[in-house]
């Protein structure tokens, strides 16, 4: 049976810290799932569709990665796609608080378990919400998205 | 005289970890408040008549807890009810850091101490914010909220 | 040349734990400016006018700090007013966290670094979003902050 | 029946962080029993007899409070003295991981609470390893211990 | 190409925090190492043999794990067993920030990566010292740990 | 008045985390004194003359730099060389929380305040103490200490 991830997230944007987090899930599935959460209640800075083109355009070259968008909870998206894990980066300890609350409760709802992964020390201060902040003043983002004119132009 | 703490919240809804600390605090109180707090600017995912109706019936046979609403601030409505202690659960670290920061600025401003248990471990994931998502995208919430159909029916 | 650090934030209120972070960095620099960020879409519960008041009256003996107001990102303003160094402090390690990310994504974009200073402990538990809603409900704030007549009458 | 607390510790030295948590249990108990623990394989500082004969010279004029050592399970000699709960103080959220695992630990073998105070914040940087390198130094540690000379002279 | 991943530590003892961890870590690698990590300036509780002989009956019916003894660097043990990851498991954050620097550093020297499971709630508060603690003072560990007659007969 | 910072530490072995803060703190003192402090009781890996030596070579063309030993009371050591600041490298919460105890206690004993610098991301995740662990294994150690030859050969 192929062995299936899904790593969720808004991705407003997709950082070089998701993109390594990526990266280490590809060794232990035979497929990796990169799923465009939608929230109807949330807006935005950048568009889906541009968040979806960029992520794409990033990992146009492995085979094993696909980019979805859903909109229900997260264990019932994996069910629809057999996935049989959800896949996590960790940078710092308030993370860890949040994304342990979250796994528990997907656990008990569905009994799909959660995987983590670190994100590389380089990246580990990038934050996307900092991000959306320097880009909304006008700051470069390059240091932190790859290729942010696909995001943006 | 009688002692009395109070254990407030928004209880947007009210889980099984609140249940918990509720139980673990009577052997210290004569009597239990628990004061559904309203807050004009928010906004709630379960209406205030239900919350209430909610924690009543989790409660009904148990005569030293008292559910009440209040409109003001916690150490105000402390000395309303006489309330010696405010009464708080601890989960992790990051529950910890903000409990800290109100348990001191209301001694502060009041003289009123604060009291904390642990939720059990079984409990110690859940997290109201996380099941309104769970709930508002239709999935299950029995496993986090006792009788959650007096909530939502 | 002289020697400039900047005291950014939104000082909604400016508490005695910014103050005291402000003096502890007075004698690494020969000028301290504290810049009270204007972010168009944040609400705030003092008007800018009130709260750039209250932070000069504050400092009025003070040569060497100056009060401004700034609508850009954190590290163009310091190249603005030669800075080479953003103060910060720190309470908690959920501050911390979060500063890191911020310090270091700075950094990142301009080089300008960032030297922090610890809130002595009688204020370490003073939090500005507490004081706001203590103040919402009629409470008394003087033990927070200094002088609050000047941010509210 | 008599509410019985049990504030364990090595308390190599008491301090007046530990001193502050006493006093802020008594209103919840009849009776305060301050154990010190005796761990043969560990060396201490100060003396047993020293660290007894301060903390009865701290508390000679409260009735409600009564000094004991004990070598054995802290649970175990919670049942010897008919305490229901374990009073722990925190501080941070250090202390607070550390103390969240023993809690969970012993309501798990015995079936007994843990009840926590806060620290005072002018309190909540004292930590007895710090005053006993401060005092192997020969500095001063009136600050943290309150009548010092009992223990030392 | 078989996937093998090691699951290093002293497991002093091997706890049900422990146990879950393999069982989580299982559908991602073809082989579990259970590697005993032997440090000649460490006093143990438990001797080496009872541990092995411990760790081995818990598993004693899965293929997939192997129980072993080492005395290297882990990423040295790694590249003997042509293990591509290390396993790890996490309970609080206090975990995290030392796991953190241990994997970070062992990805440096070897480009090993490691990779994170969550303890399940119901032993997320089990700790080795403490277990120990417990057991050298007459205490039952039967809720820390699986036929624990196995280690001490 | 000449600015005299101390940046005091065991420092076995002085890390390019160590480094980094020393390079950080520069610019805001006229002089930065890196203090070996030495403590009879413990035992280090490599021996202070060696550690000396690896800290001077490292900045031999800094003229603002010196290098010490000290063996008694940090701010005691302060005041011997006029330092009016104790300098410090963070990484994470863990050592926030525990050289928040430090600094408090220290300005409470002497009133020298403590500054901080982050240290950089890529050097975050470097531990003496696990370097110490790899060395002793035979491990690599140049990616964490600069000319780890001057210190070992």
């Amino acid at each position: 049976m192929k062995k299936i991830g899904l790593f969720p997230g808004s991705f407003d944007p997709f950082t070089k810290g998701h993109e390594i987090v990526v990266h280490k899930s590809l060794p232990l599935f035979d497929e990796v799932v990169i799923g465009v959460g939608i929230n109807s209640t949330k807006s935005y800075l950048f568009s889906l569709d541009r968040r979806i083109k960029h992520i794409k355009a990033l990992f146009k070259d492995i085979d094993k990665v696909r980019v979805e968008q859903f909109q229900k909870l997260t264990v019932d998206y994996c069910k629809d796609i057999n996935a049989s894990h959800i896949i996590r980066g960790l940078r710092d300890s308030k993370d860890f608080q949040y994304e342990k609350s979250i796994a528990h409760m997907n656990k008990s709802i569905s009994g799909i378990e959660t995987v983590f992964f670190l994100t590389d020390q380089e990246y580990s201060a990038i934050n996307a919400s900092i991000i959306r902040e320097i880009h909304k003043n006008g700051g470069p983002i390059e240091s932190f998205v790859t290729n942010p004119e696909i995001l943006v132009s």
